[in-house]
């Protein structure tokens, strides 16, 4: 059976810098037509130069492919001038609090430090795109942070502001509960638990943050992801870290699933009869919600069964080695 | 400042067999003067001739050092006589259920399949240790297990039965029900939480069954166990896996911690002014509980510093290559 999807959206990539970037990137690009851009480098993506630097890296290992990067700047307290400059070259200014996952060291401390910045984005209609966890127990994380949405939310209400990578059932509630609450929400996050991070063996490919959480959880985001809830992007936060800091005694946080999260998501979603719902899912939710206009392109599918690749250069897929039942057997961009 | 504890006693630990038993054997027979031998082999300790070659390894490898191997066997349906021969050689018998953690697939899948075996057992007064944990989600397994838990408590109410490391508040709540209730608790427990395993990077050599849970479940653990607790002993389940079965893909459970263990109870201990309780918890509960006289150790403690090992033959421990404040400085067995 084939399947088409129409300029799939990625909405939350991380392409790091460099070889590794010349590696993930053009992974992306095959096979969506657009995604948005991290900006937690080292130093952080947060002004001007960086922004120049950085998207003409992206870009050059993009463009060719039909894949318009969605660029984003690291939140700090920026000026009105700035943000002007800016403003037309990015979709949005990301939020991580101070330490709370790879690269955010400089993130943000207190909210009121940035209570101008975010007050000037709601006038120039730049969205707010936030990592939302606090400092605790790794379970709570997420849900201690959701009273720092309600505040974002009906402080700045014209404000858009995407929860990133949600992963439990109390997020999911909060969308509905704010008309100026969006989110993105990953594979990893539609399929696993802490079961299958920790349960059996312990599997340092699955380890991310936001944690994985119950199955309640996931299965409310699966639901969600199905119906499709018109507020819930696909967002992959695909993170490529290289085998080495993944198999060790200490490994890093970030699951690579950019190269295979379609084929995943179209066997997830026909498992459960819901394939009408992924082109919203993984597009036209987000054309919607960020107004935004990407590259054409048709992914098709068919279910001829694949394996999921045991690696990409030095870094190590979700699912790895696994078989899978669809393949992408076409991409156009020419149309 | 020195310290001292007399026969301080291990009431749950895993040797293995061949090279492995005789690398982490000896290391708790040095500072322990008995422990509890856990049963699950592969094929399981569960008749007389395998409790015979096991027995035979165990104080091969400890004997010289004046320590007391407490045997038990791997629970299955047994007969009268097989219990009447063995009761004199065991402390106890372990109940895994059916493929729960560690080599237990041959675990018990149904508790009245062995009902017998634990009137029988009652009547004998042959201990009862059980692995509670369902095959639920990794972190409600034990809470999900405690109405089993009541079930055998009341059931067979003449029973001993000893919850071996317990993990949660709850599991502590239910040793206050049941005057047949018993537990034992492990150093990590007390001290670690899930936080400690996958809050930050990702730390295989903290991994264990059951896991870690929430800080409220490890700060009740760590309060028993000051207080101390008179039916909380102090357990290990050191669980020595070589280091390439650790920091892998898919890392084995267990926490290797027999050879350190003491000391860093010590600190712990210390650091709470509650070093009068340490006695009781590592040794005198498990004495009065079991009805057992352990040969004559004194081991002494000063606080001049130590580091912990990098590792043992191929083993990591817990803590590796951290400082600690107390050192193992004498150990008396000829009194």
């Amino acid at each position: 059976m084939s399947f088409q999807l129409n300029s799939p959206l990625d909405m939350h990539l991380h392409f790091r810098e460099g070889a590794m970037l010349d590696l993930v990137a053009p992974l992306s690009a095959h096979s969506f037509s657009g995604g948005v851009v991290m900006p937690n480098l080292v130093p952080p993506v947060d002004d001007v130069h960086r922004l120049d630097a950085y998207e003409r890296q992206v870009r050059a290992a993009t463009s060719p492919l039909g894949f318009e990067p969605y660029m984003t700047l690291f939140m700090r307290p920026y000026t009105s001038e700035e943000l002007s400059e800016l403003r037309d070259r990015i979709i949005g200014v990301k939020l991580y609090p101070a330490g709370i996952t790879t690269h955010s060291d400089q993130g943000v401390k207190n909210m009121d430090d940035v209570a101008d910045t975010l007050r000037m984005m709601e006038e120039m209609e730049i969205p707010l795109l936030v990592h939302g966890e606090t400092q605790g127990f790794v379970l709570d994380r997420e849900v201690e942070f959701l009273s720092t949405y309600e505040q974002l939310a009906s402080r700045y209400s014209k404000l858009k502001i995407v929860m990133e990578h949600i992963t439990t059932l109390d997020a999911l509630r909060l969308l509905d509960r704010y008309d100026n609450l969006y989110a993105t929400v990953t594979l990893q996050h539609l399929m696993i638990t802490l079961d299958d991070i920790a349960g059996g063996l312990m599997n340092p490919h699955l380890f991310c943050k936001p944690i994985a959480k119950r199955p309640e959880d996931r299965d409310a985001l699966l639901s969600a992801a199905l119906a499709p809830h018109p507020k819930l992007m696909f967002g992959s936060d695909s993170a490529p870290h290289p085998r080495d800091k993944k198999e060790c005694c200490g490994c890093a946080a970030g699951v690579f699933t950019a190269p295979v999260a379609l084929q995943i998501l179209v066997e997830l979603f026909a498992k459960h009869n819901a394939l009408d719902a992924l082109q919203a899912f993984t597009s036209d939710n987000a054309r919607r919600i960020y107004g935004v206009n990407p590259p054409k392109k048709v992914v098709e599918f068919d279910n001829c069964g694949d394996v999921i690749p045991e690696r990409y250069g030095d870094v190590i897929p979700i699912f790895a080695g696994q078989s899978t039942s669809y393949a992408i057997t076409r991409v156009d961009t020419e149309l």
